[in-house]
């Protein structure tokens, strides 16, 4: 039995090439980044990590070292569902989602990378293995980009390689998102795959009427058209609008996605690794969606998130948008024709640059 | 105008003079108080916080000193609606609840304080006015008292001015919940005011049949009888269990409240004005349980909470558990004849003796 020795946390802020905006999040210059690494009685390292759009990055640092880090120290590594539970319940009193799944989130990734490398197997195996080949598209956060540099945002990333494209909606005035999805549809061409992301900006009246002016467009799905807190309110969006309706960046727990599931409030469910609870609470995700028949998407942290979608079968686009982060990793993940590949190496393969990221540290 | 020019934010750990035990957050030797100091340009002072179990308190700190006092600094006081809306996008990735709402609790709170200390004026008469007189019961936190620990404390409750009392229920054999509550309901007499609080340990079925053999003690409610993410178990609760079924401590949002009322998820609500996101969101759950024909009741910070429950019509018992802190006030709440009484001061008028909780501070 391995144990667990050292748990080192880190945060960084992590500067953007580009300003990027949203409809509800603000403009956003940099983000967020907290790593953990975990050292085994062997001395073998798991690194998992997080990151939160503009604040909260240091609460989170600060639930893992003083409130987490506690209960691993002396733990068997491989009981990561047993760790799991402490650290819920730990946290749980103000907790119970926040936050705190994006501190459980770090510390459950670096377990299964740890668990990953030990047993000397790539993580979609372990974590169920159907196919390494996963669909990606990829998410612009571009709502202020004048109509050209849309575009040409577009070209770039047909040339990088992905065969589908997310654009920001939820401007203030609806016949901006109508004409720049007009535009979009045609410069893509029919066929292409386009998703629009709405960040929660809609009343539910605003966005059943924002879906029927956009259902000449042929969307994919339509993306958090309101606050996923209004279960009922979604479900009728779901009932009315006629879209597929993407949802669960902002739902953090089994829970949360079983209530909306019971609810009829999201058609494709969208977890985010590292703020949902880790791998154990993705995968667990997953379950809820393929028994109720959804396919699964997922959103942020792609070079973690394409092992847990190449574990399960009812997979559908994977969300390709890292903030920049690829810079600082040795073997970012590449697309061909529309698809990433799960990496043949232990654990999730993630190699960050800790020199490199060095400078970043927020003391 | 006043504008905010100093937030001044601690934390300290707060030992406990009896180890206390619920059935679900472990052993509790100590808790963790946050405080938040907000000062005007004119030099008035408001006072707010909020207090965590064991673990988050370090985080909750932090986010109001790193993530929300730096909108606070520069705005006008007076505008609470607005800046709560800020603090909530601030923190709304990775957070949309858990401990981003007792960050912004405590800075309610001290809002709050702030405008009835320059408007000289009690917060009770601030946020309605009904009347200042609240019944009270005493929350033990028992599940692990001896039974003759149990009467005794119940004695003292009584000595105290307590005309109502909670007691934990949740050991791993029902037979002893039912024997310690029969026990209880004999000491106490017919008619007294009795509830118990399960703090989500049981399952749905077990708290079925846990209500059902609990039925001939004549509860005025069961408490948190499971988790309070399962939305559906709680409203087969509500329907099978024969019991008024309070909950909320654990529900951080509007919203989660709306779901579960919606839903007939629970038929006391049962905020907590330092972790649903103080005054603001607090009257705002009392319009919701008003609304819905449902009495309000309370959980925590009681010195807080009067000035909530003694401003609308339709609430009940208010729960007085402090874990011990008014030994650090300079005039802590007092029961009379199972009342306690809003005190006719500005703001909530409770005075922290921060000198002598320096000792206590966390570094």
């Amino acid at each position: 039995m391995a144990t667990i020795e050292r748990v080192r946390t880190d945060l960084y802020r992590v500067p953007l090439k580009t300003q990027l905006t949203d409809s509800m999040h603000g403009v956003m210059m940099d983000f967020e980044l907290i790593t953990v690494r975990i050292t085994d009685s062997d001395g073998a390292t798991g690194v998992g990590y997080t990151y939160t759009v503009n604040y909260g990055g240091g609460a989170v640092a600060t639930m893992i070292e003083k409130d987490l880090a506690g209960c691993l120290i002396g733990a068997d590594a491989d009981q990561i569902e047993k760790l799991w539970e402490t650290m819920w319940w730990r946290l749980h009193y103000a907790g119970r989602g926040g936050h705190a799944t994006s501190a459980i989130s770090a510390i459950d990734i670096a377990l299964w990378d740890l668990q990953g490398v030990r047993a000397k197997t790539p993580l979609w195996k372990l974590l169920g293995g159907y196919d390494p080949k996963v669909p990606v598209y990829a998410g612009g956060i571009d709502l202020e980009f004048p109509l050209d540099e849309l575009k040409a945002q577009a070209d770039t990333f047909v040339e990088e390689g992905f065969r589908a494209i997310k654009m920001k909606v939820g401007r203030s005035d609806l016949r901006e998102d109508v004409a720049r999805v007009a535009a979009m549809r045609e410069h893509l061409g029919e066929g292409f795959t386009l998703m629009v992301d709405a960040n929660m900006r809609w009343t539910v009246d605003g966005a059943i009427r924002a879906a029927r002016a956009l259902a000449p467009f042929d969307l994919n799905w339509i993306e958090e058209p309101t606050i996923p807190d209004d279960i009922q309110g979604n479900a009728r969006i779901v009932a009315e609008s006629g879209h597929a309706i993407a949802s669960g960046e902002n739902l953090h727990t089994i829970y949360d996605f079983q209530n909306h599931i019971r609810a009829g409030a999201l058609t494709l469910p969208e977890p985010d690794v590292s703020n949902v609870g880790g791998y154990t609470t993705f995968r667990k995700v997953a379950a809820l969606a393929e028994a109720s028949n959804m396919l699964l998407t997922s959103h942020g942290v792609h070079d973690l998130t394409v092992h847990a979608l190449a574990a399960v079968p009812h997979r559908t686009y994977m969300e390709a948008h890292g903030f920049g982060l690829h810079e600082y990793m040795a073997n970012p993940m590449t697309i061909s024709d529309g698809y990433v590949t799960a990496p043949d190496l232990p654990g999730h393969g993630v190699v960050l640059d800790f020199d490199r990221l060095e400078s970043l540290a927020v003391k």
